[in-house]
């Protein structure tokens, strides 16, 4: 039995994870929930799954899902209701849970993360923006406990397969699939007037809004090559892309005998959800097969690093090191909030992603509080540069 | 450093093979050959590696071989020469050799592979025969002296490098892909008057004739059906077969999460063969990588079993099992000489195999002699129906 806490229920991720985990009850049982304000959903899963502590964003929404429940007739006494980044630690770091489901967008999720890491917990990590933000201090500390780290996302979940068929010093490089997102073949001049509901359009996975995004400019892929450059070990130079429109390949990994390893499955995110919670094991799924007899073209070629510059960006930040990959994910976490709710325009999102790190000086990122002053420090500099003083000036 | 016996060592795998173990010179040292009757390039192997001992097809080779070696200055005394079956098992069991590489092609290949199997040595299998006319004995024999035996067919060696991607409970099925071969677009009505030039024209693979008349007719995918059966431990129903045209993806295991790896790699047989030799290590190899950046198609479909009733004949006979998979074989290899030789059409292959499977009563196949027997018994039987009696009566 794996004694489950899910930081961010009520998102995409949160949800299938219940779903797999509602798959098998002798396995699992869910001890601690996280969530932000999603109080409607949130209750649904408080009386279904009776779990011992349960946290919220924040203190109107703690109140509002105690009046819920208490008149739909739940039994409080079961449950513990706390709020904000410490009632998410608590969550993180209840004594009886054995692993973690990190799923909070953001770098809101790193510091429950961390924490739960420290207490030796598995962490099935579906927030890249932790290992982004602060990858050496997440694998250290894993070390150092022995907790193991196993990535939901389903391009890592892929290469965590493929490493299986052989050593690390026998791996040539590791190839990240991508979709291509929405604007795989919109011309660069088009780019400059694509509105945000056409963003929103993602071509074969439903994710959140933020990752969406992410996966129009590509800064996705560039994210998950720093994730992938943490988990694995491997160099900026071993972590190559490969865009595969029909996203059914997740992720290869090329050996130095010349051997790639490819894993393919349906787009179904209970599939690697599934696999980090039961890993080392692989338990059956009820999920309809990926049909290989009907896989009737398959595509990869070289992403275009021109028109979506967010990839190489990325790059730029994990040979910079230290809190440079930091301060490439908190200037894009806020550029994509003023994408999506304050009109600024999508070419807008790389160059005031390159403005912050073009102002930021190098800086080690050994200590959460370094991490975290750097995520600040980035996401005051975007907000300025994406401000109304710029827009004016474009 | 590994001392390697080569069986069939002029053929496209025997020759590959020795690229190989040149590329390594401190890892491999070739002990022993056995080869045909391509005396000029066998006389090159020899003076190249001065093996110990050196086997030949017949008598008139044996002396041949040994009156060019001696008249081009070949210290004659380095080498034992010998000829024949006993030959051979001689080249396989050499005292000193720990891994024997099986690459002749038929069921010739069959007693040597398994005498050295008795020894304890490993097999890197290139012969599918063999676990198709033996699969049961090659299997109980391998656990019994604890050898292993790693295959270099490019399918079951891609299969060998996903199936460490899970273990044996958590595999739901083994997919073998298949190019299809030249007559994969080539509607049935045609296929009866399709030339032996044209089946010899395969469209990815070069290899030796006779795999490359089974590839035209699916009986190549068939075989390996039976042959993954054995080696890996599947029956008729987890093995399936995708044709893929491209060759690229070599074969893939489905997990019951419902993950699927696959092995992808460029089109050449030192990538597999390597791989045998070295497991369970990797060591970098100096062939140009496969460029995922220019796969711009791979596709997958069903096999056409109504225009190539090979591929289910071998399914009838590995359900069937006892000695039905040596007749099958047997019947195949005399059928596909008639249609190389003696100008038998192109669709009387199948006909004539499951005119010899329909006459064969069950029989098990415990002992060396009663699968030796069938395969004689369905040698003469194949032989009868492709012979001139019947052809008149077409």
């Amino acid at each position: 039995m794996r004694v489950v806490s899910l930081l961010g229920s009520t998102g995409s991720i949160g949800t299938n994870t219940l779903r797999v985990t509602a798959a098998f009850p002798d396995r699992f049982r869910v001890i601690g929930l996280s969530a932000g304000r999603n109080i409607s959903l949130l209750c649904q899963q408080v009386e279904a799954l009776h779990p011992e502590v349960v946290s919220v964003s924040d203190e109107k929404s703690h109140r509002e899902i105690q009046s819920h429940l208490r008149q739909r007739g739940y039994g409080m006494s079961r449950t513990r209701f706390l709020h904000g980044l410490e009632g998410s630690i608590e969550v993180a770091c209840h004594p009886a849970a054995t692993m973690v489901v990190s799923a909070i967008t953001g770098a809101a999720g790193l510091v429950p993360t961390y924490r739960a890491l420290e207490q030796g917990k598995d962490i099935a990590l579906a927030n890249k923006e932790t290992m982004v933000v602060a990858g050496r201090l997440m694998v250290d500390k894993a070390r150092e406990t022995g907790a193991a780290i196993i990535p939901v996302d389903s391009e890592h979940n892929a290469i965590h397969q493929c490493l299986r068929g052989g050593k690390r010093h026998e791996v040539r490089r590791l190839i990240l699939t991508a979709s291509g997102g929405p604007f795989r073949n919109t011309p660069k001049e088009m780019l400059r007037s694509v509105t945000r509901d056409e963003a929103l359009r993602h071509p074969t996975w439903r994710m959140g809004r933020k990752i969406t995004i992410d996966s129009a400019t590509l800064m996705n892929k560039g994210l998950e090559v720093i994730e992938a450059s943490w988990l694995f070990g491997f160099s900026a130079d071993e972590v190559d892309v490969a865009i595969h429109p029909q996203s059914v390949v997740h992720s290869m990994v090329e050996f130095v005998d010349g051997s790639v390893l490819a894993q393919l499955g349906p787009t179904d995110m209970r599939l690697p959800i599934q696999y980090a919670l039961t890993y080392p094991e692989r338990l059956e799924s009820t999920l309809p097969p990926l049909d290989i007899h009907r896989l009737s073209r398959l595509e990869f070629h070289a992403p275009d690093r021109e028109r979506f510059p967010c990839l190489d960006l990325a790059y730029r930040a994990l040979r910079a090191g230290g809190t440079a990959p930091a301060v490439l994910n908190a200037a894009n976490e806020v550029v994509v909030e003023a994408f999506l709710d304050k009109g600024l325009a999508f070419h807008e999102i790389a160059e005031i992603i390159e403005a912050t790190l073009d102002g930021h000086g190098p800086s080690d990122a050994s200590s959460l509080e370094s991490v975290l002053a750097a995520d600040r420090w980035a996401r005051n500099e975007a907000l300025a540069l994406a401000g109304p003083g710029r827009r004016a000036q474009a």
